[in-house]
């Protein structure tokens, strides 16, 4: 980025996003802090904020008493002026969250889905949580001002699910396409194990490091990865997909659960798993001999994983993040000699939530780009007013 | 990074900083058109001219004509202020190469070493390298400002050679305190193959991407990798160690080779790859047989770090990069069904090079990151004067 002295319009906008950046620093703030912040002149600051004001990206509070005891003007970023929808689609449910621009969940709602659903109902399922979380917000569709759908699979840049083998009904879908019928807004859509690793790094056990991976283990097993705190996707979206490769026991891992004999018949398959950690926990050998064979395959993925990228943290996540008591144990025992040294390994902060807020997340991350782009003329809000 | 108006040092660091990458994009550059590259006035840039001048950093370059006739000052970058020097220790060889800040190659200097060296020995081949190269770029030590030494194995971030498979006496070594006592500069280690990913991205077949995997393949295998264009260690330094996962073949992979029957008696370990090739390339069942194997085990592990990463492009380095001809067909058969996607793979375009100019380059970084860093003060050449 060059600051070129003769562009004036491109300046004045470099000097917006300073400004909107110093004021969402902390919590309301007057004109000479303001100035210090952004390294700017409090004249310049002055005329931005009125600027901002009047397109309805601050507001001013409440005037206090400055330390002369001359009132003095208080300004804070309106999170209000705008809103994100993070959407989680999962085999047996269909998750919505809607929050404002400081991440604050301001509605949610979910609607269950059958495993074996078709794609037509899937999305039935979808066009009725994400209302459903509008309406627990009192937001209307209008005020998004970014979507983010989570999904299994490989998914494309332009947001088709090229492959995805746990919903097969859903490869080829144009999802974005689906989605951003509804709204006027950009729609992103992501595998819903790297949204797991953005939640994570933003909310979950993850907060103090960079590089994550985060490996989500149930009745199917996959793989999200951050790299200095960045989504990493690959090439074609698949980075993380060693579950794919026969050598490394990922795809035979939810089957040692699933023959678990102590099921009772017709149990469905997210409930599989809560039952074998149940059996085990009290005791049953042959759960335990399930457990044991389920954290042998999945070590093999991880060494796999580990020894690949070296993570500052490997994060479990799904189904099994809620037995970890059963699973940590055997888990280690085959992992640690896998690899070079024993990786640092956390249970997910967020359980069966992280998809949908690592969407909020990436929608978040989206609008926040948008704003601060220099390039790019301002965008407005989609609450204006004060 | 904020611009305080107020502080008139660190604006003036900056503007040293944009005055030189602005000299540094192109041939040499009168006062005006480097005005509007760094986005300063013409009198603040002549300042900053002078003073890069004084330091010795910029020289100007005879006078011609302007456009109305007038003589026009032209300023240039001393790329002769300062050299680096890249080492790649290999088992067979120690290469030093020197070169100046634009990176062209102003001396070079090859030992061979023996594969069973002690400790000892190894250092004492560097040793005698490392003056080979400087005194046929004729630089005094005194003029490097950075070094960079390749080794096999994996490395702390401060330069201790934490464990080496292939050279076991190497182990717990601290090559940087060992090469930096003959230097007043900074010493970075580095992973060999780390180094040849770099090497490829700036010289070699990787030039317009930024996720590479490199491969070193040959009577050791080994993998270096660059993700955003910039190289990832991992948290321990142990990013790319996929090849101590026994489930995947890399450990197995040079056996086939080396069991090869028809190799004379004593083969030493650096020739046997050529020789086992060059048999198979005229026919030789047995070593067409031992190649097959070779590549069954080779893909194993490319397999796992593309279905972990997914690439741009790997690039296949080391002793078989000279045989692709022969290779490469049954890698493609091996591997590409164990990925997703057929990967996008090269050859080596450095070959035995690869890591020695990695290490320059790494080195040339490190030396244009402190010229960059507008936090500490503008180094001072190592051969001042114009």
């Amino acid at each position: 980025m060059k600051i070129r002295g003769s562009d004036g319009p491109r300046l004045r906008r470099i000097n917006l996003a300073a400004t909107l950046r110093a004021v969402r620093e902390g919590p309301p703030v007057g004109l000479t802090e303001l100035a210090a912040r952004a390294g700017l002149s409090r004249p310049t600051v002055e005329g931005l904020v009125e600027e901002l004001l009047g397109q309805g990206w601050l507001s001013e509070t409440p005037r206090e008493s400055g330390r002369m005891g001359r009132p003095r003007r208080l300004f804070r970023f309106r999170a209000e002026a705008g809103h994100v929808l993070g959407i989680d689609v999962g085999a047996s449910s269909v998750r919505a969250v809607v929050c404002d621009l400081d991440g604050e969940v301001t509605g949610r709602f979910s609607v269950r889905a059958e495993a074996s659903s078709g794609r037509a109902e899937r999305l039935a399922a979808m066009r009725s949580a994400v209302p459903g979380a509008l309406d627990d917000a009192r937001v209307p569709a209008g005020a998004v001002l970014a979507v983010c759908v989570g999904t299994t699979g490989v998914v494309t840049g332009a947001g088709t699910v090229k492959l995805s083998v746990s919903l097969p009904e859903w490869t080829g879908l144009d999802l974005a396409a689906e989605v951003g019928r509804d709204f006027d807004a950009p729609v992103l859509v992501e595998n819903d194990c790297n949204l797991a690793a953005l939640a994570e790094r933003w909310a979950g056990v993850a907060q103090q490091v960079d590089d994550v991976v985060f490996v989500l283990s149930g009745m199917r097993t996959g793989c999200g990865m951050l790299i200095r705190g960045e989504l990493h996707r690959g090439r074609r979206g698949a980075a993380g997909e060693i579950g794919a490769l026969p050598l490394v026991g990922w795809h035979r891992a939810p089957s040692h659960l699933a023959a678990f004999p102590g099921l009772p018949p017709g149990t469905a398959p997210e409930e599989t798993g809560g039952l074998v950690f149940a059996a085990a926990r009290s005791g049953d050998p042959a759960a335990r001999w399930a457990v044991e064979q389920f954290a042998h395959d999945l070590a093999e993925g991880i060494a796999a994983l580990v020894l690949t990228v070296d993570p500052d943290l490997v994060v479990l996540g799904g189904g099994v993040s809620r037995s970890a008591d059963v699973l940590m144990e055997p888990l280690r025992r085959h992992l640690d000699p896998l690899c070079l040294e024993p990786p640092a390994l956390a249970i997910s902060g967020l359980g069966d939530q992280a998809v949908v807020l690592g969407a909020v997340r990436h929608a978040l991350d989206h609008v926040d780009a948008r704003l601060y782009d220099v390039d790019a003329p301002l965008p407005a809000p989609r609450a204006p007013g004060a």
